[in-house]
């Protein structure tokens, strides 16, 4: 199959259609930006069924969450902190000088952090977004969650990682506050981490208002395998995809189609033993399976689609590796199954979904700092460039900006 | 006065209110998405007034536009695109290579470039656009603008700098164009590029779908004097500003009262000779002028409002731009008035206004790049973060991801 039709295929499920949803969104945002604490409370009365008595949750709340995690828990969190704090320094931008030029980067003041909350509790959401705007030098972290036990388990993963600013409150009216402040949640200048759709609308109807991160999509995953590959590895690769939610994917593709076939039949085996096979059954009736011809159609496929997850399990991944030049992330091998990378890897898991990783990155460290340019001109390249300058300012007919211009001249 | 002050006056009269303007823009992307080319012709006799034959522009005139050109144009131009091509490839981002983990980035492969047209044209904005783009590999670049003459100095610029792909439309239907694809004009990777209201709604509406850059508003700058400034200098400057269009706005600020008034009385004496002087006239009316008590308070005030401008030209430069986070650009000195580098210093004019420097960049050459991770984990390194990693997975019970883990860690 070529490129094309399968690009079809990858984005049929997800493409935008319309604007169903936005007038709603618009009209949760502007009670927000108007009305704040008393919009939020009604909204989170209407979606969530609970009226906290106040959003912002107690330090102890927060404490005792963590406090009742087991030994092993802790030292896990802990492990995993500083491996992905180390990682995302490595890959941070550091200033720049050249001739009469700088180029700085500070960190943001104020970012948001969305954690998804309702029937399923993510902790790594917490520790794959928070971690990497600690180590970038965030001075405020303001956390929303719709999450309403007293003690939780992303409670004890904010905690763990420092986060003293949480507020219970979630989709578009959480975002709506963030971004506009309210009595009590502050107005930040970024909004980061993955949400619902609501969660998706609102971020997007705010961007350019405050700062965004993307707009995330189902989770999905292509995986390139050979005839050498760990059958039962590469199954629970795919379940482990398939259990994120009915509307997950996976792209299966080898050159080989004996191996997809012994994969289907352990798939078969094994579907029913899983404890989340009622999600992994519909959601791998979205699943792929095709067999490539040639190096070159995988390459192009992967470029063109930028699948949010790519997992080469191949005995020429180098090579194969070396020609991607769109995905989310990259995952090389049999260690660095995509599992890893949810969890324990480095590099975040909140990643561009949808075909977006063309254009766009996996949140890290970067997209917590800002940056400008400080132009420091002297007075003898000033001559050499003023006056191409005047030229194109006269063309354009801005005179003030000639004289601006013209006078430093003198 | 205090910061906070000063930011409300900075912030209120460009505060968001509520979503006028959105409907009409979803019916135009909606109806561009469905019918292509027909409905971007029908927008296009709608709002311009114009029926092109072809919304491609014939590379001869583009040719024939560069021709028309004064040799001094032509070398301005050549002049200025090699000083942003050297400047921007002074920041681009270099791939990083750390332990197990590779970082990589690549060019987009297809950019659109929105440049405004009507009844002023602005060659300096293909410059600031396209040649960051050009520079950072972009494949293909393809620009819409509602410039509609047959030969023209933005044709011209386009021409100078190697676009081939022009495209006479406008408005938010050019941007849903490049967003979705017509039979004309290709689907893009990102847009960029400043544009009026309806613009930056469709920017904001198609945030996700395709990338985007940032979404501009009015002009401004903050410039701070000592009593030994140039007085007609900084006159200029304000000026410079100020013809922009009639929301542009000037922040002049000083520790010397009598400085202030030197530059008010020469604005009230130069005024009526500028050939701009009605928009200027308007312009001014937005314009503060604000005497700092403190060196502290000058700070925090840039930091807190983000300016697009910022222009220092006080003996104390150096001290206060190192305590400077947030801005769009910082012009140094009396040599660096902010009129050089709306044309020919190297940083992109695209910058980011209204406070939203606080969390955005100007444009530049990463921002044609995207980048993702590779993660190539070694079998020893899989035994120390897999266990921590399965302890987490547990915990948010999602077992097939804890057996994709444990499988490999027979």
């Amino acid at each position: 199959m070529n490129a094309a039709a399968f690009k079809a295929n990858f984005k049929k499920e997800q493409e935008t259609a319309g604007f169903e949803g936005y007038k709603g969104v618009m009209e949760i945002i502007e009670r927000v930006r108007t009305e704040g604490d008393a919009a939020l409370l009604s909204y989170t009365e209407q979606f969530d069924g609970q009226s906290p008595e106040s959003f912002k949750v107690p330090k102890e709340r927060l404490e005792e969450s963590y406090d009742a995690l087991s030994y092993e828990e802790k030292e896990a969190f802990e492990t995993i902190r500083r491996r992905i704090e180390q990682y995302q320094l490595s890959i941070k931008y550091e200033d720049k000088a050249e001739g009469e030029f700088q180029y700085v980067y500070h960190p943001l003041e104020k970012v948001g952090v969305y954690i998804p909350g309702g029937t399923a509790l993510y902790p790594s959401s917490v520790l794959m977004t928070v971690v990497p705007a600690i180590a970038a030098g965030v001075q405020e972290i303001h956390a929303v969650t719709p999450t309403f036990e007293s003690t939780n388990i992303t409670f004890a993963a904010l905690y763990a990682c420092g986060v003293e600013n949480v507020y219970t409150a979630g989709g578009a009216q959480a975002i709506a506050a963030l971004a506009y402040g309210t009595e009590s949640i502050p107005k930040v200048d970024k909004i980061v981490g993955p949400g619902n759709y609501y969660v998706a609308l609102a971020k997007r109807l705010l961007f350019g208002q405050v700062g965004i991160d993307m707009i995330a999509g189902p989770s999905e995953i292509l995986i390139y395998v050979d005839d050498a590959v760990h059958i039962d590895a590469i199954v629970y690769d795919i379940f482990a995809q398939a259990e994120h939610d009915a509307n997950a994917r996976t792209f299966l593709l080898s050159e080989d189609p004996a191996v997809i076939d012994r994969i289907a039949e352990r798939m078969d085996a094994l579907i029913d033993q899983q404890s989340r096979s009622s999600i992994i059954h519909q959601s791998i009736a979205h699943n792929h399976y095709r067999i490539v011809d040639s190096r070159e159609s995988l390459i192009s496929l992967i470029n063109d689609v930028a699948p949010e997850h790519v997992s080469i399990q191949h005995k020429d991944a180098e090579m194969i590796i070396s020609n991607i030049k769109y995905a989310g992330a990259v995952f090389n091998g049999y260690y660095s199954p995509e599992a890893i990378g949810d969890y324990a890897a480095g590099p975040s898991h909140v990643l561009p979904t949808d075909g977006t990783g063309r254009f766009s990155h996996g949140l890290n460290i970067n997209d917590f700092l800002t940056s400008h340019a400080v132009i420091s001109i002297e007075k003898d390249t000033y001559g050499t460039i003023a006056p191409p300058a005047k030229i194109i300012a006269q063309r354009e007919g801005l005179d003030a900006h000639h004289q601006s211009l013209d006078i430093r001249m003198e």
